[in-house]
């Protein structure tokens, strides 16, 4: 039997999510309008607990500043060469379901980016660099900083290279249970 | 310019992606395991701080077992009438990374979900309902257990009636800054 067309779909729907890697080489080409605003649309209708998006988004191209943010304390050093940062700022009010909340944005915006073939990487800011983030961008002292993504276009010579370094992923059977744990 | 096929794939992703909504009436229609197959396997793919992986993953049939989950302190109702729940198991060792890297992987299951037309809705498990849920499914007092999905096909019924409620978005101009905040 043929495959219909709803199954063709979800089949690739499937490919699509399961294919999603983080990347942290960029080719210097712009991110066109078109796909930032995909981006940001796939970002907005995202959920969250109570439904209270409790999030903004800093959209940042310069260089300088990104530069900057690359070298707060944190894991965020590929910002430096990426040619867009997609910042997230959390309200700060509930700790426990915002980051949860927050989880599931960077991963709806990394798989916008995706479906246009863009590449990205969460940089998580730490310790100071959580102040010197908010410092640098103007943002509010009680709001919260921590994931600063980086998006562009993979380097390919990059992507071939860093193949297999540290995205395996566990196997079904050492994660998955029925019915009961265990 | 006709569009190519790159172009209807990516705007099929972005369409996919935006529509994503959280359903709790559901017909008591099993889940194909093809179905829950395709869900773990995307859920495996899940990035996480540092390739972690920092979680198991408790797939529930059984009717009974649902309708306790059901019931413990938070706000997992809606299992009570799912034909399907999945329980997110953290490792209990780095509360913020984990709880991010738990939002990032409950996203995935509930786009992989909605890949197949599956309705899914979050239920967050509080309180002594954490130690309840533990107890009922035999998993070890050191892991965090706080979220319990409820997946099933949309009861369109009910979809209909709740269309609007409590789904709406803010809009960009609210949430996007450029380059600097405010």
């Amino acid at each position: 039997m043929s495959e219909t067309t709803d199954e063709r779909t979800a089949r690739d729907r499937i490919s699509f999510l399961r294919t999603l890697r983080a990347f942290r080489s960029f080719r210097p080409d712009p991110v066109p309008q078109e796909i930032i605003d995909d981006i940001l649309e796939v970002a907005r209708w995202s959920g969250s607990a109570s439904n209270k998006q409790p999030w903004e988004i800093l959209v940042v191209r310069e260089r300088d500043t990104l530069r900057s943010l690359s070298s707060v304390e944190g894991y965020a050093g590929h910002l430096a060469g990426a040619p867009l940062g997609i910042v997230l700022i959390m309200a700060g009010d509930r700790a426990e379901q915002e980051t949860y909340d927050e989880g599931r944005l960077a991963e709806r915006i990394m798989l916008a980016a995706h479906a246009h073939g863009i590449g990205s990487s969460i940089g998580w800011i730490v310790g100071s660099g959580r102040d010197a983030a908010k410092e640098l961008l103007g943002i509010p002292q009680e709001k919260v900083v921590r994931t600063a993504i980086s998006l562009g276009y993979p380097d390919e010579g990059a992507r071939r290279s860093s193949a297999g370094r540290g995205q395996a992923r566990k196997p079904l059977g050492r994660i998955v249970h029925e019915e009961r744990y265990g």
